[in-house]
């Protein structure tokens, strides 16, 4: 960020007043450009014991399988974000069931939630930023080839809940591996 | 948003490629700027039968009661995020127990996610952007002199679950009245 939307005007940092840290500033108009995290939400959609696997067709990470999940858009609800992006991601209606997970990765600035949903029609097939989708029961998981460790987070922590019989909300946090 | 943060010029609403809606797009260095819903989060910090409430020293709602709660900053987890505004407006330290409510304002676009938490050593007081930090029971609840409809829907929920007992996580979306 280097200048400034408002006005054009070329962005100081400064802590402006009853601040306490350094913001992008503009010294010509004086709005202050507050930066935040995004949210990441989507949707572990079931059908029966499956469960819906994207395989991206975008960078990053291409050929890669995800939940169908991306950055909420303004004026939606995160219920809204998360049926939208089953939509597009998927071409997939999905009924929510409840939130599952809500994962923190500071070092990216983002958060991700992930709802419990189920698939009203059993339709799916590729979103256009989607090579691929496909039903996944728990055995056949590609482990190895998914997108995201909040993805992988959240996947484990569902099969573990599902094998106990109860779904619980689950927060937590991924950072980078040390030398990664 | 008229003018391009990274290279300054003016810019243009625009579709971008593989993108279905409108986006403040940079006509001369390519930028899309998007822009995306704010996570508001804070905490039901709890004292024995009490709950922290903080009363407006800033505007919107100067004077009114709130819990304790702030925009998200980069860099931090959700938790982090709760902990750092309750010592920021009530000056008190706080261990998270649970994520207890997630609500959409669509409208404005924000999510406000609130956890519950205990003060850890019973302290507390007025942050500088707030008037006075007080210790409610429920029948105390300045239910007329609430800041946020936000605030009010989880203290209700609040209640209602610990009257019966056990707490859950309630999601939820507050739209604005018609004609308000």
């Amino acid at each position: 960020m280097r200048y400034c939307s408002n006005c054009g005007a070329a962005l100081e940092l400064r802590v402006p007043t009853g601040d306490n840290r350094e913001r992008h500033t503009c010294p010509s108009c004086g709005t202050v450009h507050y930066e935040n995290p995004k949210l990441v939400v989507g949707c572990l959609a079931e059908q029966g014991d499956g469960i819906l696997l994207c395989r991206r067709g975008i960078e990053p990470r291409y050929g890669r399988w995800t939940l169908p999940a991306g950055f909420m858009e303004n004026g939606e609800t995160v219920e809204e974000a998360a049926i939208r992006e089953t939509s597009e991601e998927a071409n997939a209606r999905v009924e929510i069931i409840s939130p599952f997970s809500l994962v923190s990765l500071p070092h990216i600035s983002q958060v991700y939630l992930l709802f419990r949903g189920r698939l009203v029609d059993g339709r799916f097939g590729a979103g256009h930023e989607t090579l691929e989708a496909r039903l996944f029961l728990e055995r056949d998981i590609p482990w190895d080839e998914l997108a995201f460790a909040s993805i992988r987070r959240t996947l484990e922590l569902y099969f573990e809940d599902r094998r106990r019989g109860q779904f619980g909300v689950h927060t937590g946090a991924i950072r980078p591996e040390p030398g990664v």
